[in-house]
């Protein structure tokens, strides 16, 4: 089951040369998710050699611009491309006025429609649930309203014992149910208890995306044990009273929520644009929490 | 006298890779004109070590978000950045409403006013009258409100031949009255006849600048004479019925226009992501006018 996370911008507020705004894609089963869509992630996806066609699900944290500038540009494209199919975007409620403002005055009517979900800035929702996973939204504590979201793969069925099946001469007609954990019982009245037939599935991963926020315990609970978390760190933990300010997080204290939440791997981004190189942050969260890594454009992560 | 514009973005609606939406920086005497500002092009102006401060004038041809949607990035950089200076936005009128709305909901103040002139796409205007130029609306004819820009250097004063001077020993204090064209009269009452002391200064340059726009000669007689004509040719001659469909100009049409209006060069741009390569759409241009180049990105035209 495919459960990865590519990175298309990874640079805070102002961009610097060949670092861009925030802006992530999901694939998960091949069905792929984009996470934020700062300014230029059209052309990161080019670069990337990933089709804005594949999406059909957008999901914007907030209404900073390096959070969202690059959108108006990519629904223009996805219209000119010739996309028919539904779009479905997660946000605050206000992107749609500013959408909806951009595509009337340059007179464009979309040849697609648009399902908005807005997202609530207080309260955990679960915004996304189909076959593959569960979605839910992360209230964040920054200076707007923001939220980030955390993906659950579903339960997967149990794996049959391929072997045990075909000596037994099970018909494949009976493997469905058998993978969802029926009990199997032959024409002569034998029967075979699940657990000789199947093993457990892999345990569900989780993604945890948390970007941008003030280290603040009110959503640890909500993600804790996560697989991999993405959490903002904008500063060195030397700059702390500037994260307060603008509301961030530091690459120390990115590393601490890490241990606090009992997450398996630790992935930083959203970095300002006076850290040219990345390894002082690096080095800072590893210090606490040794299984960090950066969010560097076009690395792809296993989850 | 510097005159010269740096190429940041060439392509039309969909960015391909490496090729991004139409942005211009102008340098009239080392002051910085932007002229559109697509998504990116923050990014192109630090890839070309363009800095976004030095622009305290920007021009939106229209609202067509492959001319403007890098503008509130821009915008907001600037702020981040320290910028108190007032910067002018000439632009259709509703930009205006797209970014206040914007700047509201990511509760932004920026630190720096904005002054904003509004173009009128019905009637030829005086937007910026200074020491170095003039700068006028261009009315083109485009599916929604669209003006294109003509910058008229100004005439400078007489040079001076200083051998001349010299020998009659004209003091410097009267230099500048002779450049603007007095004569000189020495202490012993004698006239020294300008045209003795001075040379015409070179003619005055133009550049004008066309995107986005049908071929309609309603704007030719005011760009007619231009040193360095830039105009969008969006498609090949093999697609004329797709350009008019659009409201856009063919290689072979822009080529036309260059010759129709007199003009010295034609730089042609504004290139559909169709084509990977250039090569076409610059012979075209060229076997009608050969003093065609194409707008590459950050390639710099002396004017």
């Amino acid at each position: 089951m495919k459960f990865e996370v590519t990175i298309l911008g990874s640079s805070s507020a102002t961009p610097i040369y060949n670092r861009n705004p925030t802006s992530q894609a999901l694939n998960i089963n091949d069905r792929w998710y984009l996470i934020d869509c700062g300014e230029g992630t059209q052309q990161q996806m080019l670069r990337f050699d990933i089709k804005a066609s594949r999406f059909d699900h957008i999901f914007i944290s907030h209404l900073h611009g390096d959070h969202y500038l690059g959108l108006v540009g990519l629904l223009s494209s996805m219209h000119l491309n010739g996309r028919n199919k539904v779009l479905k975007i997660y946000c605050p409620e206000h992107l749609k006025e500013i959408i909806d403002l951009q595509l009337k005055y340059s007179e464009t009517t979309l040849q697609y429609p648009i399902e908005y979900k807005f997202t609530n800035a207080v309260k955990a929702e679960v915004i996304v649930d189909n076959e593959d996973v569960i979605i839910e939204t992360i209230p964040l504590d920054h200076r707007i309203a923001c939220t980030g979201f955390l993906f659950r793969q579903k339960k997967r069925l149990r794996k049959l014992i391929k072997e045990k099946l075909e000596e037994i001469g099970i018909p494949i007609e009976y493997y469905t149910s058998i993978k969802k954990g029926k009990d199997y019982t032959a024409p002569d009245g034998k029967v075979y208890n699940n657990s000789l037939l199947t093993i457990d599935s892999d345990q569900p991963k989780t993604y945890s995306y948390c970007s941008d926020t003030l280290y603040n315990e009110m959503y640890f609970d909500q993600i804790s044990n996560t697989t991999l978390l993405y959490h903002e760190a904008t500063f060195l933990h030397n700059m702390l009273d500037r994260a307060k300010e603008t509301h961030h997080t530091t690459a120390l204290q990115a590393a601490e929520i890490a241990v606090k939440t009992n997450s398996q791997k630790l992935l930083i981004g959203h970095f300002s644009a006076r850290y040219k190189k990345l390894d002082e942050l690096l080095e800072e969260a590893q210090s606490v929490f040794p299984e960090t890594e950066l969010a560097i454009e076009g690395k792809t992560f296993v989850i």
